[in-house]
């Protein structure tokens, strides 16, 4: 089997099933005539009508209903179940103007615990009901998803998101999580799951996933006790000697397998979450401790953790300061880059990595990357976005867990897409559990980038 | 043996640890000195400083911190972390008066959100991080039972309680519960729970806890997945012919092992809540739903589901009648009685009730049937508590879930327990799956209790 | 895509460790001096020297020094172990010659015991304590493989390979074995065997395998509770309505999937053993009878369990008789094939089937069925082995199950393996567990095929 | 629940399920009309009649008969199978005398393998197809347990007997056997088997049981795979500090549990077999070193392993010392009697341990440790059945092993058994890994006795 006929394969018939049973089956529209009998029915959830047995059972009726509609018929029913199961505007106006106007005492409490009841929108316990659906938690995490979806052009329905989300927020608790190892003794339908959310370096077949398998790797994953087959997000682990700096080898299936005793280094090469309808709900720092934790546990001849990370904000932000004029080689660099082109002046970086061919030219790449490698320190270090936080996302998100920028590695990640967003270099983020805490208050209070010499050097 | 004397038999030093760990080794007062730094480092967790992962390993310290307090100590921490996280009064005030004063669009719309943040106490939070203890949920449970105690003496503590109960609702969704079988190949740590929280038929010997789990019995429990080997709530069921109306005959260990697949009706002859800490927060309907669906499902020949209940109200509204002249025989129950005893005129009941050795003597037990059952009938049919629902909590719990009163048995529980309670009788609920809905409502709207002919008739 | 094709797509390096991990590692000979020392531990496992503990601890030892092992020095090593540690001949010679003299009672039964004893060789003990290893079992299953293809070269191990394989044959007794259905939630390092195991049509690639894995399909295998991960025999089912007759249709992992619980017909379309070991040690039948169990228990509506099997024997047969010119057409079918063909008069068989497009002739493929149809009839029900066996193995299997020949399909398998074997028809061997015993005896005892009437009528 | 009672409990009506379910449905007799049938349903299994599958299917019919005769039934049944189903002597003896003249070479061979095969009595084939059982391994054990009883009276069940024995032996080669640690979450069904089966301290109720498997203490059992709630021999350890000689202080559950990570030496104080129908495969060995590796790696710091063993052939020796004279205090020991006694000379031995109160009296027992103690030492060092094996039991079973007499213990076990069987004294065998192939070899081979130098001194 090819690679290439192999990645199709992953998706086939069964897997649209595993993704969601009902995207097949979804057909019905949701008439007019329908409208009031379902907000009837909701009503009758919420007031548990026939006792809260029944109620629960009620609510999964609803449930089965909601899988039978079509899109347009989702967006009637979560509008609905919005705006007519809404917090009681004007009662709670009136309820905290009464609260706003109290001295304190038993009255003020009875104020305040009154306006938190009204505040509390009917519409979030139906959701709760929900989950009496068989696999009820798992609906509720892709209802999110949709809700998302149809939240961009129905702002009707932020706030249902909003609700929903507070309620996965208290059941996704990191607390309730199981961190499981996941192997080549795996049930394969997991694995197949794993090859379909790997957001990172793509699965390109049975025998790539295979090698991300084997003794000298690890992959760990979180799941929720009441979903038990679905991963909630998953860290791929390679043992290696030293600080790996190119992810074509890591992921080469062909090279031999490593003796993880050996291994003085666990480099982090792939994080991915698995559930859109999670999104805004973290784990991934918690991944990553966790997974540290056992690691040292089992190879205590480790000595060092650290990433091997895309950098997907680089190009955009380089562009821009191509076009500003701010982004060009220094003298030295340019007569550098003349010499290896055997020019007289090198053409200007934008011209130079038009062409498609320039990461296959030896000299040509040896003079890019000091400029380069430049230019992306000082957008680590110091790119920023509005709100202080590094405007990289991968970067914002290692260095709020507290880990440094290690090393710059140039023409890591060779691949299209590797090229497409970061003209082919990665990062090492390194997770020293020394510095981590320091490392986050540094960044997190005031912003600051924590960096090796080497790197901050290059600025 | 009363229960009292199994919990001797059954509780020995190992036990201890079952139940709390932490009882044997907490020791330590919480002095003064010590507030400030205790409060700093709640401080610390809640500002999540070095980052949500750092917190969550805080968070678990303060727990170990309060696991090694005495009991005067642990009121201190929970009077700290109740009286300095808790909302911000003032602030609350100033939104809600706000909000109140808002015309409503965006601008209602946002100081909405912000009251709901603001009406959000930050100890309930703080509280949640607690889940990252080895067994955080377990802890959570147990310092719940604890804070309604430490309550009773310290109103303070009352805020912190309903918080904590808030988040054990979220937790504790009936989506979230596993129904489990146990049997006699449970683990022996779990069997000896059972018979320590085994609240309505105290557990005397092994033997007697094998008997219930005999092939003509089942027992059910909920779980959740955070607590795999702490029952919530179980039922004891015995499956017989025909409505049982003795305990002592379900509850004998010698006598013969039905065949289940003869049986027609299921006994559900024990209900009893393992976790002092989940008070309020209610199983027990859902349980004997899914246990009812359980047995359909196994036993299709089963034709009907009861219960053989207690009526611990009983005695006390009864003393009252007669106290006030109102619960007097009949004058042809009289006649009976006065010819039962061989005297001329029957005495008060009061008088003959006096005397332990009643239920022993025949004629005069005959006698009594009458009168005692049609008050029994009139106390459950008609006591009602100031809020309208029935007077016997037990009665309340099962009518709430819409059975019905099927039976009144005389004489089914002479134990002293059952004589002191409700002078021996017990009563058989009803499940019909048919009518339970209907049931609920007449009883949850209008308060009316829906009993078997025989019984309203004895009224 | 052929067998050896599906090898190398799905055989990597890790692979190779799961086959069997020594083969890998055996590089070193055994040169002669180290053969005294050799026999001296195999002497000191035998006697059970420090004690039957530490005598294992050596016999693992001796599996381990094996195992280090190349080609040649394994074959000393067994040539050693067969020879030295065979059966005392002289002394059983003495002691039968002995018993051949006794006349009866206690003197021939003790004369029995010894002889016995006697002839039972030591190396048989050794073998035994070989499951010291850590995967004793396995190792001695593969020691078998090994041992049979060397006793081909070295007939002074064919003794030692029956020791082995009666050793065998104890402990895999069919009472020790367990079905277990294979999913696509099993371990994906067991698909991946069943992919390598699979000998009658080859596994192409994860989709196929998955495909195979449906809702509508079934795949169940023994294992033995010491070789967990390791399937011994397996079989595949397709759940379908009517008898399959097109194996290709049923591979196809396009089609739509069917819904077993309206399917009323089993097809058994591959059965593999999958231990070159346990060659001569027979689970195919009591498989086959399991499944249907369990099959009929699952979908009671199923009513007819069949085969979709090859003929692998055929074409020799059919080769043969066409070289003796017994095989030729019938003088009508030779008018038809000549019409088909629009000539006068149609040339030999063999020449037709010798232009490797006849079958996409329609025309000319439809003219061939009934002569070749007619032939395979004749190979099934009337070509024999010398021993009275059906000729064909495949046939001789499912006859000795009791099953009847049901249904010979035309162009069933027109992949090049099938035109090879059999020239692309299949069989239809049927399960009737009515007529299953009396078939078995008709066949064992007596030769006789039972065959549908349709199948008779023939010949 | 008191002791009494508890011990009396463990045993009730369900538990003669779990010994044998069988025993109670045992009614019927096998009347000579039946024997004919049997004997042809024997016949038809062994032929393997409608094929493998029919006759597995068969023989379970025939074992399904068997658990339906009474004892008087069970015999005739075994019976017809001895005799009917035995080697074919005349046969056999043919063969003999044939292989006897052969002159080796390929006659010879093929004598031998004819030999082989006749030598095999049919019925042991039979006793194999009874794994068709559902618990068919658990049915033959209860068999064999079965036949050794029949046996004594009914000398013609011995052969059938031994060919029992060598299809268990090969059946549970220790290789198959798993070992499973067993703690307080055991199934409480296994927990009470453990109790009916614990052969040496009795257990008491379940607060004694529940003691032996507190953190200080271990418990381990093997299985076999097909027998997985069956143990087959147990062992239960404590993990104390220095050797301990008193078994009352090691079965005092009201004693503080100590901390396992301090403890530096492990005592197995009790080693039961679970089934009769295994006596004589031996797995006692295996499963004290399996035992000790698992404690050396769970406990590094243990530095010693040793029993706390009874001496059950003690008494039965030294009365019939005491009866010839030879095992008389000597003169000091004599006058230290005399002096404990207050009495001018001591009373003969015999006469001194008539008193019952003799245990109690502290001075007495003073003045009769060195005696006594003196004469266990002759008993254990110098005792020796006739084929040279250590008298006692117990001490062949620890020296076979390949331990060491290491203390013998005054007073440790003043139970009445122990005092009945050994007066009281109490024997630590001593497992030092480094010793044992030479404390084994020593005593297998010589019949040396390895003691610790202070036990030697005694002599």
């Amino acid at each position: 089997v090819a690679e290439s006929d192999a990645s199709t394969s992953l998706l086939d018939r069964t897997w649209r099933r595993v993704r969601g049973v009902w995207q097949d089956i979804a057909t019905s529209a949701l008439p007019d005539s329908d409208l009031a009998r379902l907000r009837e029915r909701m009503q009758a959830c919420l007031e548990a009508r026939g006792g809260e047995v029944s109620a629960r059972a009620r609510a999964a009726g609803l449930g089965r209903t909601y899988l039978g509609l079509d899109r347009a018929g989702r967006v009637r029913f979560l509008k609905l179940l919005a705006s007519e199961f809404d917090i009681d505007h004007e009662r709670l106006a009136v309820v905290a103007g009464r609260l706003g106007a109290s001295t304190g005492g038993e009255e003020r409490r009875t104020a305040e615990r009154l306006l938190r009841r009204i505040a509390e929108p009917p519409r979030a316990r139906l959701l709760t009901q929900f989950n009496a659906l068989p696999e009820g938690v798992k609906f509720l995490v892709d209802l999110r998803a949709e809700l998302i979806d149809f939240a961009k052009d129905e702002p009707a329905l932020a706030g249902l998101e909003e609700d929903l989300k507070g309620l996965l927020a208290a059941w996704f608790d990191i607390g309730f999580l199981e961190l499981r190892r996941i192997t080549w003794d795996s049930p394969a339908a997991l694995l197949e799951k794993l090859s379909v959310y790997e957001a990172v370096h793509a699965v390109r077949s049975w025998v790539d996933l295979k090698n991300r398998l084997d003794s000298d790797r690890r992959c760990f994953a979180f799941f929720h006790p009441r979903m038990p087959s679905e991963p909630l997000i998953f860290v791929e682990v390679a043992l290696v000697k030293g600080l790996a700096g190119n992810i074509a080898t890591l992921l080469d299936a062909q090279a031999p397998v490593g003796d993880p005793r050996q291994a003085d280094t666990a480099i982090f090469y792939s994080i991915s979450n698995a559930q859109r309808g999670l999104v805004g709900i973290s784990f991934g720092g918690f991944l990553i401790k966790r997974v540290v934790d056992q690691l040292s546990a089992e190879f205590p001849q480790l000595k060092a953790f650290a990433t091997l990370s895309p950098v997907p904000g680089f190009r955009a932000w380089f562009d821009a300061r191509i076009a500003a004029g701010e982004a060009e080689p220094t003298a030295a660099e340019r007569k550098a880059l003349a010499k290896a082109l055997k020019v007289d002046a090198s053409p200007p970086l934008k011209q130079l990595l038009a062409d498609p061919k320039w990461p296959k030219d030896g000299a040509r790449t040896t003079a890019l990357a000091k400029p380069l490698l430049r230019l992306m320190a000082k957008y680590l270090l110091e790119a920023k976005r509005e709100d202080g936080a590094a405007r990289d996302p991968v970067a914002h998100f290692h260095l709020s867990n507290g880990a440094r920028v290690e090393r710059l590695n140039w023409l890591a990640d060779a691949s299209a897409r590797g090229l497409r967003q970061s003209l082919g270099m990665m990062v090492n983020y390194r997770y020293d559990l020394a510095d981590i805490e320091a490392n986050h208050e540094a960044y997190a209070g005031e912003g600051r980038v924590t960096a090796a010499a080497a790197v901050n050097s290059l600025v």
